[in-house]
């Protein structure tokens, strides 16, 4: 099979990418002198894809089917995948998000026996009626587990007062009335039309020989057959817009835990999403990175703590800003973040301010590359989503001050939204 | 008092820097937003600087009285400095290093009480002769402590094979038959001599006012009367040229421990010195930096972990990298690093490793200027040899290929010595 690579000079990295006969984009990043080899099978199937048209006609699901699928995929006769992995001297791990699922393993040795297992686990489904009938409690325990969760309660509190009952405020896993409506069939029609390795991306990170990982690819993909690709139209429904409620629990939690939603403008496409992140991953450095003096007091002063964190997601179906942490004063912390902003919107940042939480970012950026796991995760997910995670290294060093108040200028900061989950004995 | 500002526009930082009658240099960073503050009070007096000539008249001590005077700074007839930092709600800490003195406190509160006492108790000695007299047994005590500790023994083993007897491979709190000969007079001399503020530096961040900060400095210094500074020229000696042999030693540890020093040649002056440790922050990370294939390599093979470590020293009177942590095959991983160093003194460095690791390199100072306990430590460090460690960040970006392979070049390979402690049983 044929494959390009591509430098990124000012990443001292290179990429492979190949695209099979059958559809699927096959990336491989060279980690010369890494032992460990990392790789990810992706598809863009996640909670949020309940509802498509195939070949023009309408397909519904129930929430958490995503989800249920990548639980049993894990299903086999003989013995699980998991340890199958181990048993290769690996260790498997997948995910479901809103936006996609995800399948990753890494390993130092066996490498190619356990691509070869990855592929065919994800892409021969053998799970049994009766495994999905046993597989309903399992998930059912996970959801009522994940609900007993602070942290996640006062998450999904933000998400659910920014989106009402939008599918992005809701647990990824579904509610436990959603089970009941998936059976056998619907998942194996669901994994012929969201897991054709048209749809689908490969990505490994390793010191491994190019020729050989591509050939062995090849021949994998070669002896199986696939359905042809109908044409999937995702019909993710648009957000109400406005903020509702403000929400508040009570659970068992030492300190109050904290959660500001922020609504941001939808982004057009997929395009103008990955650059809007980027450009906020920036303005985040400089509106509460560490280094920044806006940080440093809320911290000093004992508002914040090291739980903090924000985070920041764009796409064309939801776009929002998240801050978390514990604190002791919500309302407080909800207020200060809320004035800074307004305060940035009318007096900027300062060019001296964008140079310096530039240079840290992009020297962040080259750290994380060491990291082969997140490395090879960012890149499905950017690559799913259209963009190429180590493009935004050259877009990040062209980033402006006017790029960063233009995104300001835009945001409204009435669209908030404040999630607070308190001690019990405190309410 | 007068002070001047000096804006680092690449770093977003700028610094006050005033000079008293009585020649103490006081720098100020500020911080906005910071509710912490640190100060930093320093004198060029460490364990190297057992000689000097005074007005031209030789001057000697023994081994260790820096660390000594150090002890004996805290020493107060009512209640202990510590106590006296800690009502106050402040922490103070002491240095005593090959090169330097430090006495440092952060406080959140009472920032002038604290800065005055800080500037009281290192000027104005309050320790007593039978105070000296029982020190000695504290100090032993101490100096044992340290001996039993393998990472100390193997640390030192790799100081005394590159330096056999010269003062840098010392203990810096001396040896015990050293402590007898230090008494109350002889202390008193030395704080005369070393602690001049004429000799010293003051460091101060945090959110503070520049003008009231430097008018309090100057009140508290008029009130006091300090003998004129004599002409003193230290005498450390040259270090002997060549390495000795390889230290070997058993002592209860679970894994050998494991320290490689490298003797580089002495650097000119201090201007040199510090030149060279910029070159040689940007060398390590492309040498054996986390995101390098060397380091990699070495980590997946199981020949290192996380307790790896490398720092390179550079003054006019040593030089040398130590390459320090656990390993099972320290005569491999010895061997691995000088192979490594050989290879890139062949082969060179690309100009791609260069900018890469160099943004890395920049982000991260950006990042550590968070942290001010580490800035003030450093930018005393570096004032009292004469350099300025805010414009080493304008330093290193303009670092070029040539600057990293003539240092490089100018590395001699055989200048290197082993030093390991083995687990007791495996001897």
């Amino acid at each position: 099979m044929e494959y390009i690579c591509t430098n990124y000079g000012g990443l001292g990295e290179k990429v492979f990418h190949g695209k099979l006969a059958n559809g699927l984009d096959c990336i491989y990043i060279p980690k010369p002198g890494f032992k460990r080899k990392f790789a990810v099978l992706a598809t863009p199937y996640g909670a949020i894809h309940r509802k498509a048209t195939v070949d023009g006609k309408e397909f519904s699901t129930p929430a958490g089917i995503a989800h249920f699928l990548e639980h049993k995929l894990f299903e086999n006769p003989k013995t699980s995948i998991e340890n199958r992995f181990a048993s290769l001297g690996a260790s498997v791990n997948a995910y479901t998000t809103h936006t996609m699922t995800a399948y990753l393993f890494s390993t130092a040795e066996n490498f190619y026996d356990c691509l070869e297992l990855l592929l065919d686990f994800v892409q021969q489904p053998a799970f049994t009626p009766q495994g999905v009938v046993s597989e309903r409690r399992i998930i059912a325990q996970e959801i009522k587990m994940y609900q007993d969760q602070p942290n996640w309660a006062v998450y999904l509190g933000a998400l659910a007062g920014m989106y009402g009952d939008h599918p992005v405020s809701e647990d990824i896993a579904g509610k436990e009335a959603d089970l009941a409506q998936i059976d056998y069939e619907l998942l194996r029609k669901c994994h012929e039309l969201f897991y054709n390795p048209g749809r689908m991306v490969l990505v490994v990170a390793g010191d491994i020989d190019e020729k050989e990982l591509y050939g062995f690819i090849a021949k994998n993909q070669g002896q199986k057959q696939f359905p042809k690709l109908p044409a999937i139209k995702s019909l993710v429904p648009r957000p109400q817009p406005g903020v509702g409620e403000c929400f508040a629990a009570g659970m068992e939690v030492s300190r109050p835990l904290f959660c500001l939603g922020l609504r941001d403008q939808l982004a057009r496409d997929w395009q103008e999403a990955g650059r809007r992140e980027t450009v906020v991953s920036l303005f985040l450095e400089i509106f509460i990175g560490k280094n920044s003096p806006f940080y440093n007091r809320l911290y000093d002063e004992g508002i914040i703590d090291n739980s903090f964190g924000a985070e920041y997601s764009c796409t064309p179906w939801y776009s929002h800003f998240i801050f978390g942490g514990e604190t002791d004063d919500p309302d407080r912390l909800a207020q200060e973040l809320l004035g800074e902003l307004k305060r940035l919107q009318e007096c900027g940042i300062s060019q001296q301010q964008l140079d310096v939480n530039l240079r840290k970012l992009l020297g962040l950026f080259i750290m994380d590359l060491n990291g082969l796991e997140s490395t090879v995760m960012a890149y499905a997910t950017d690559w799913l989503q259209q963009g190429d995670y180590l493009t935004r290294f050259e877009e990040m060093t062209k980033l402006t001050k006017k790029d960063v108040e233009e995104f300001l200028h835009n945001l409204d900061l009435g669209q908030s939204c404040l999630s607070v989950v308190n001690p019990l004995n405190q309410q």
